[in-house]
C-alpha cells in the first residue's frame, strides 16, 4: 500500500479487545507507551504471576478461565499483602490473533477487572511459536509501611488459613483423567473441583483484614505445606500443624476418607490461592470473626514454635507424617 | 525424602542469581510475594514490554545483551515518558535451570540495573516448553501529572529524534546473513550494527529534557514510520518528514548509498529504541542543546501538520515516497 496501513493487526487487537477494559484515567486509552499510577500517600505493592499453557493451564481450558486465573493469581497475592487493587498490565503472548479465543479471554477479564476493581492500566501483546503466556503484574495500595509480609512471625502464635485447601489439586487430577477422576462420579463436586483448579476465589475481601490482624502472610499457591516452610523460613520459626484441623471441602473429605487420595496429596498441591498467616493467639477470635463478617471462613490449623525445622505435620494420633514433596516447584 | 526439601529448585534459582540483584529496601531481598514502591509524591509511571526467543531476539543471541536488550527497551520507554527509572519486576520463562545462561543474564542484568539507577524489584520464574521469553515491567517517577504523553502534537511543531535510525535494522539483517551481511564488509561497522540490535542504548538521561519540553513523546521501537504515525494518530495531526534529515550512523549511510538497502527498511525497521518527539518551535534549540550536553544528538526531521493523513516522507527532491509498510507488527 501507498500511504502504509495506519493500524497494525498488533494495534487493531489490542484496540478491539483490550482498550475496552482501560476505563482508568492513568490507562490513558492504552494510546501510550505507559500508565500513571497516583498513589495519594500509599505505598505501591507490585506482584507478578505469570501463567504457561500446559504448566499452569490446560490447552483446552477455556480461554475465559485463562484469563480470570491470570489475574486472580495476582489479586491472592495482593490480598495476602493486605493491599486493595489498584491495577494491572498485561503481556499476552500469542500464537495467533484468534478472535475465537480472545474475545471470551477479553470479556471475563474485563469482568474481573471490574469485579475486583483492578483495573487494565496497560500491557504488551507479541507472538510466539510456542505455549500461550499470559503475565500480569498488578499493584496494590497500602498506608506507607503497611504491606504484610512473610517475615513476622513468632512463636506462639496462630497459623490460619482462609477457606479449604487441596481442591484445586484434585480438580487437576480429575482434568489429568485416573483414579481421582474415576472416583469423583458426583457431577456437581466434580464441577466443583475442577472450577476451583480453573478460576481461582482470590480473597480480596480480607485484604483490610490480614493488614489489621496479621503477623504475617502470603497466599498459597504451590501447596500448602511448602509455602508454610517459606513463611516460616523467612521468619526463622517452625510450625506445628494439626492434620484434621486442615479445611477440606466435602468433596475433598470424601474422597480422602475413602481413600482415593492421602492428605499429603492436598497439602503439597498447589492452586489454593486462600491466605496462610499467623497471628498472636489474643488476635485470633477477632480476625476469624471479621473474616466471617466478609463472608471468608477462617481456620486456625496450628502453632508457631521456635526452631528452624522444616514445619511438622501432626495426624489424629499425635504421630507425625512424613511428606515426600512440599509443594511444586517449575526447576 | 521425608522431611522435604526446604528449598525448591526454583527457589535456588532465584537465590543464586537473582537475590545478589534486589538490594533495593522495597524488594525485601526477593523474600515475599510482593515489592512495596514508595512514590514519595510523585506519579508512579508503568511500563512493560517482553521479548521472545526467535521474534525480539535470536537463539544465539548471548544471553547477557538478551537480559540488556529485555531491561533496556522498557527503561526507553520510560525516558520517552520523562519519568526517571525507579525499579522493575521481571518474568522468566525458562525451558530449564541452565546455569551456562543464567549466570551470564544476570550478571549482566544487574550491571543494567546498577547503571541506570533501576532496581530488580521482584519477579516470578516459570517453566515452558516453548521458546525462552523475558518480561519486563518497569517503573519510572514523574512529578503528579508530568508524564509525556504521545498526544500532544500540535500542528507548526518540530518533529525530533535522538541518536541514528535503522541501525538495529540494519543489524538484525546482518545477523540473519543476505546481501546485507555480504554488503557489510567492514568488521568494525558490522559488529557496531549487530550491537544496536542487540543491546539498546536507551536514552535514560533525556528523561528529564523530554519531560521539561516536549509535547509529545514515544520511543521509536517498531519503525520510525510506524511509531510516527501512532503519534500523530494519537494527537489528531500528520506530518511531513524529511527523509534526508532523518539521522543515520555512517554505516547505514554507507550502505543505503551503494544502494544495499532503501532508507524505508531503514524507517519501517524496529528496534531503534532512539526518543521521537514533538515541540514548539521556539523550544527546539535549547531543547537540543541540553540533550548535547547530556550527551546525546538530537535531529530536526520534520514538522506536525494539521490533517489526519498517515504522515509523508519527502525526499532530496521534494518527491514523496512511498512505504510497503510502515513498522513491524505482530499479528
Amino acid at each position: 500500500m501507498a500511504s502504509g496501513k495506519p493500524a497494525s493487526g498488533e494495534d487493531a487487537l489490542i484496540a478491539r479487545y483490550f482498550r475496552p477494559l482501560a476505563t482508568e484515567p492513568g490507562a490513558f486509552g492504552l494510546d501510550d507507551d505507559a500508565a500513571a499510577l497516583k498513589p495519594n500517600g500509599d505505598d505501591v505493592v507490585v506482584t507478578t504471576d505469570a501463567i504457561v499453557e500446559g504448566v499452569h493451564f490446560l490447552p483446552d481450558d477455556p480461554p475465559d478461565t485463562v484469563a480470570r486465573k491470570a489475574l486472580r493469581a495476582n489479586l491472592s497475592d495482593l490480598a495476602a499483602k493486605g493491599a486493595t487493587p489498584a491495577g494491572f498490565v498485561l503481556t499476552l503472548a500469542l500464537r495467533s490473533a484468534d478472535d475465537a479465543w480472545l474475545r471470551p479471554f477479553a470479556a471475563a477479564l474485563g469482568e474481573d477487572a471490574t469485579q475486583f476493581n483492578c483495573p487494565l492500566l496497560g500491557g504488551d501483546t507479541v507472538s510466539t511459536p510456542g505455549p500461550l503466556m499470559v503475565s500480569v503484574t498488578a499493584f496494590g495500595r497500602v498506608p506507607p509501611g503497611k504491606m504484610v509480609h512473610r517475615s513476622g512471625a513468632k512463636p506462639g502464635e496462630r497459623v490460619m488459613v482462609t477457606g479449604t485447601i487441596g481442591d484445586a489439586a484434585l480438580g487437576l487430577a480429575i482434568l489429568k483423567g485416573g483414579k481421582v477422576h474415576a472416583a469423583a462420579a458426583d457431577i456437581a463436586a466434580r464441577d466443583a473441583l475442577i472450577g476451583r483448579y480453573r478460576v481461582p476465589q482470590p480473597r480480596v475481601a480480607m485484604a483490610e483484614i490480614v493488614r489489621g490482624g496479621a503477623s504475617a502472610a502470603m497466599d498459597v499457591s504451590d501447596g500448602l505445606a511448602g509455602d508454610l516452610a517459606k513463611l516460616c523460613g523467612v521468619s526463622g520459626v517452625s510450625a506445628v500443624i494439626d492434620l484434621e484441623s486442615i479445611p477440606l471441602s466435602g468433596a475433598a473429605r470424601d474422597l480422602v476418607s475413602r481413600g482415593v487420595v492421602g492428605l499429603e496429596t492436598l497439602i503439597a498441591g498447589g492452586d489454593d490461592y486462600e491466605i496462610l498467616c499467623t497471628l498472636p493467639q489474643d488476635r485470633a477470635e477477632a480476625f476469624a470473626q471479621a473474616a466471617r463478617h466478609a463472608g471468608i471462613a477462617v481456620s486456625s490449623i496450628g502453632t508457631v514454635v521456635a526452631g528452624s525445622a522444616v514445619p511438622k505435620f501432626i495426624d489424629g494420633q499425635g504421630r507425625e507424617i512424613a511428606l515426600e514433596r512440599l509443594s511444586y516447584s517449575h526447576f
